[in-house]
């Protein structure tokens, strides 16, 4: 894909069990991190019940509006993992049993253990493209601009490795972050709107962070372009120069090790 | 309110911060997992970026459809803290700095160290309720059924534990969990879709995981009435003990330390 081209994508987690809080997700954090550093920008995060028309609905909306649909969950052998078929719904296509599937979980299960359940791992939406699972075979698939893969961790990053073979990838976003040392994010916040609002084409973010009794303010700049990154980051630094030599008395907030409230 | 109505809810992530992968969302699992206990239902969630047509619209599509929603992230001093004044174009009421918040966060600060920046943390729109923050100071607010609390997850643990006092719950959803034991999820998935069909009013799922080298497959029978949980029970310790009599040799998978894949 030519340099400029701006590739986006969406996450759609499937599952009661994150809802209910049962489960902590740990793949939106992962597959953000990975899409950001392949130049896909992610737009979007939803996380849905087991519910069929819920499904539907997520999907129909994200896949017309980013270039990728990445979701996880759901397609296991047990009669609450119904994504594929949510998947055929929305696209309005055929399922069935995919052979190709079937002879993947071949190499796995001895014929007379791929029970009614585990057969139901190999229900593929007609036109889909498999991706590879080699933690422990069933696979996910591609139908269109949407990736499906598992909600196990272990097996989402193996098949988000398959995945990621066949992306497309727009221009990478860049990121510089500036420690603001002993100046407050309440102090620097006015200046540093103005030097965001007088830099285009770059997005500066401000977090804060708490460890160690102590506080530490971060200014990330981002943008495709380093020499606008660059230029940023001289009006970033010499704002934080001028106002680290005025010095403040920071009030203590009341937590220990934990990012910290904003201020 | 009474028995048997049913209090639903929405999370809204909002931060570029955590689309990149540069933070990891600590927030949706805590929420999840305290309304859970409440008796109100998680039924979505979303993580949008820092910026005001994506807020305002899933701010509106959200608090449309759900009892509450619970923001978190965007409340701090900086330009791209943007949710307050997201709010109150999704609510279309005027948004202007609220005295009382103000006034709560002299408690902390200097009245010379109450900077510009510092004051868009006082911005409330009008109509708001304050949500206490006994970390920083600067409150949250609640505008109609929707609830907006800090990013920070210490300080968001604090406001959601004042916003739950005045917060409408449902009959709370019990859980039981029944180990699986030696018995693979695609030998029970069969009979246990038979099982799930046949209770109504009970949701019942399959959790694989996979840790000191071996699996283990948990059942979790979901529902208001505990007596529907019961004779859910029944059937599905009945037919794992079935199964279990007949035994199978599992597969490993090519994977260690994590949740197992499913199979």
């Amino acid at each position: 894909m030519e340099q400029g081209t701006i590739v986006t994508a969406a996450i759609l987690v499937i599952g009661d069990e994150i809802l209910s809080g049962r489960t902590k997700d740990r793949n939106i954090g992962y597959i953000a991190e990975y899409l950001t550093n392949m130049g896909v920008e992610l737009r979007e995060a939803r996380i849905v019940p087991d519910l069929e028309e819920e499904i539907v609905a997520a999907l129909n909306a994200l896949r017309a509006r980013y270039t990728y649909v990445f979701t996880t969950g759901g397609i296991g052998p047990t009669h609450d993992d119904i994504t594929a078929d949510a998947v055929a719904k929305a696209f309005g296509v055929p399922i069935g049993e995919d052979p190709r599937a079937i002879a993947l979980m071949m190499e796995r299960y001895r014929p007379e253990d791929l029970t009614e359940a585990r057969r139901r791992m190999a229900r593929i939406p007609e036109g889909a493209e498999l991706i590879a699972n080699p933690v422990s075979k069933a696979p996910g698939f591609r139908l269109g601009n949407v990736i499906v893969m598992a909600g196990v961790p272990t097996v989402m990053q193996a098949m988000l490795d398959d995945a990621a073979k066949n992306l497309a990838t727009g221009r990478k976003i860049l990121a510089e972050t500036i420690e603001a040392g002993n100046v407050a994010e309440g102090r620097y916040g006015g200046p540093l709107a103005k030097i965001a609002a007088a830099h285009s084409g770059v997005t500066i973010g401000s977090y804060p962070s708490f460890a160690e009794g102590r506080f530490r303010n971060q200014i990330v700049i981002r943008a495709k372009d380093p020499a606008l990154i660059a230029a940023a980051r001289k009006d970033v630094e010499a704002m934080l120069a001028e106002l680290g030599e005025e010095g403040e008395i920071l009030p203590r907030a009341k937590t220990e090790g934990d990012r910290a409230p904003r201020g």
